[in-house]
């Protein structure tokens, strides 16, 4: 897309432009029909500080230059995502609470008064926080929950995950979300319902239990799948992630949803209009 | 059970309780826990009059004798299941109505005058009606319904049903229904975006087309999984059919629903408590 | 089949007649087209002896009544099919032995003088001896022993197995062979590398390791799915069980091929003709 | 690895060291703790004559510089991997015959007087020449036909492939050398039986065909999978590609193989030890 055809997009503001995951926001900003990047920021002192952000994206020049300072550029902004650190994001907030700039948000490890600071930012502007910026992963966890709730006590529930070999913990955080999805729908607590591995003399299975298994092989990215079993039927939800891309893809797509809404904080689930 | 654990359960009537699927019903009912059968109804002139019903469907002597006329046993009734013939669901649905007795109804081809019948018969008492009970493919519905809105046109769909060889039509029907419950989330025309195989200098996937495939082998009862492919992620919603009680079983849940339902007609996905 | 097209097929004696193995090897050799009922052998004071064969396996009389003594038939038997127990099987080995009749023994459990009957009987017939009559288990555990061999240690294997809820153990005995199998062609001791189960701070994957998960659930009669990742790339073969019926046709398999093999001992791979 | 480590291991040359695969094999080449590379050579005039390989690779210097002449560095060379074109190729192989060096080939498109010259050489040094270097593809072929021959003709074969979005034909190259595979095995004709989607009234299944479906989406890499469905087991054999660079790693792995072999023309299912 030419930057003619860009004129009427929304302007995008990245913060730690220099960063994995700001080069990737920035490629995908700049994918997206919709948005264009108009500011890039870095921590002061990096030696990123005024290179165009688009080589330092490997994408081809944008005539973005890196800057330290947000206020010096806020101006040119219409949202700006911030996957950085707390102390960070907890001023880039106060900033754009001030300048009535809509934000995405991705930063995790908030203090309480960090997200006090949230809060108070979200009676000024509208502000997308979630831990997760998958559309996927997202979706999955509300069809988990609808169908926990259709098929109630007459389902078993096993969760299957699948990933990398390097992966030092089991199960994963996103295999435990949907898990927990599953348990809330129908009033249990996971902490007494969860087994993990069967061996032995197990005895045949318990009603209410949820199994959850934790496969580990070669650089697979991240699989997924929760089935839910009635002795006449099966269904099974399965999510594959293929690309970490796909997480800068739903906060761009957030981006895009957040410049319309009234002020208030929202999650992904309210992005993709999902939310109960 | 025994038969003093049956008093205080809900007392089912079932029409057709010499067919196939009126057989698989009286052994649903009794699989309940929340369910008896009280009564069963076949056609005048059948052989199979004053045997025991419990016999005919091979789960032992229930001492329910089948009879030849609704109104003799009506007053034994609480839910009445009526999976037969479109003329003889239309005398049930009036007889039903006069007397009070909730109804759950999987006869298909109503005509006209009988749908006008069904809807003032919902004027006096509860119905359920719907052309499929199996609870995992009314929930499958409703799952792809939200995952269709909720990644819009960013993923690619793409359906693979299977079926035993000796089916002689493809795609099939609930492949269809699922087809179309992507398609309607998204605002198109089915016939419109259906591709049916591909094969040959196809060139690239044009964007919102739907594909569908239907494999044919063994003695498969009815698997169906729905792909929704993203440039860097997945989502795979899969139903599988492994025993075709799954749709009896289905009926008798809507009879245990429906007994509690003020007069008007629902369908399986407000038995299941996922309708919009 | 009418009996006139059946007169050029091969004769099967079925041991054990009345009983729920018995019953499925009767309509398996029944619906082979190579294959018909000659004789069907209960055990002494079976209030069965007398019975039409076809009739207690409800598929229709086929005019073999069920006998108590297998020397009295042996003489219309061209292949005994024997799933009784050791006691039994070790008589009928000796019955056969002498009167040239080849075997398909599907009994488990013999002890070393059972083996050493085997062994001697199988001087004198073609003899089929095997734990597992599946040609799909046979071939799977061959395709895995390849599989094992071509991947070397650049693979991990990861082996999933789900089962109905019913069963009391885990994994399943078909699991543990299938592991056995990867273990062997890679020259590792199972017991050694065996994981059951992740949870917690498990580390990075140890390589060489095969990780076995037991799914439970419903009524599944039986999946195993071993996958074999790589860094780049993955090979998983998926093993369904549909029905225990395709144990008796596999028996019914092996009684056609034996009949025209030299005397000695084989086993199912022999017959599938994957054996080394 | 640290250099000296490596003096002990296969010195590898690689031909196009500036494409895309030829920078994918000089990574895949330093990935093998066997092999090193001693030599990169480039078409005559390319701008990346002196440039370090590693570097060009993009994973750090080797110190090893890029050449535009193959004589010159041939002294350095156990085994030369050739992923070029015809014209190129055909040179290299006889240099690599009159100096005694092992190849691994992978150009395609040999024209008959280059075909020529690979017999010719392959009596004077050991070739492995392969349209294809995955390991799991090779090996996938050799369980397909070994499936197809135990199965016979009780299994009905169903294959899925799904491809990126992108893909401009339907059904995959891989797709046709696995109903090749099969269909050789069964002794058939592939264009007789393959059957491309099902749409309509099709009639019951006919026995003997092959399904070939061809799913398109996002950006999957590709995969493959291949069913023998029977009346009452299903085998699945499936194989997802990841990477491209698996490709690379099975050419290198091929090189570790090909040093130890006697004169003579090899294919990858020799190097993997699934040949027949």
């Amino acid at each position: 897309m030419n930057q003619a055809n860009k004129n009427s997009t929304i302007k995008v503001g990245v913060i730690g432009a220099g960063g994995r995951m700001g080069r990737m926001l920035i490629e995908a900003v700049q994918d997206n029909p919709q948005t264009t990047l108009s500011a890039a920021i870095e921590r002061q002192g990096s030696s990123l500080i005024g290179a165009d952000a688009g080589e330092v994206a490997a994408i081809g020049r944008l005539h973005v230059s890196i800057v330290d300072d947000l206020v010096a550029v806020i101006d040119d902004i219409d949202v700006l995502i911030d996957f950085s650190l707390p102390d960070a994001t907890e001023q880039n907030m106060q900033t754009c609470a001030e300048h009535q700039v809509a934000m995405v948000i991705g930063t995790t490890g908030f203090n309480e008064q960090q997200e006090q600071v949230l809060s108070e930012a979200s009676k000024h502007i509208a502000i997308v926080y979630a831990g997760n910026y998958s559309t996927g992963v997202n979706l999955s966890l509300k069809l988990l929950n609808m169908a926990a709730k259709a098929f109630g006590n007459t389902a078993d529930v096993e969760i299957i995950e699948a990933h990398h070999k390097h992966k030092i913990d089991a199960p994963s955080g996103t295999a435990y979300m949907m898990a927990e999805a599953v348990a809330e729908a129908r009033g249990q607590d996971l902490a007494e319902v969860a087994v993990y591995g069967r061996e032995g003399q197990t005895g045949a299975r318990e009603a209410g239990t949820i199994g959850i298994h934790a496969v580990r092989g070669g650089e697979i990215v991240g699989d997924h799948t929760v089935m839910f079993i009635t002795d006449g039927e099966m269904i099974e939800i399965t999510h594959r992630a293929r690309a970490r891309m796909t997480f800068a893809a739903g906060a761009v797509r957030a981006a895009t949803w957040v410049i319309s809404q009234n002020k208030g904080q929202y999650n992904m689930q309210d992005v993709l209009g999902i939310s109960e």
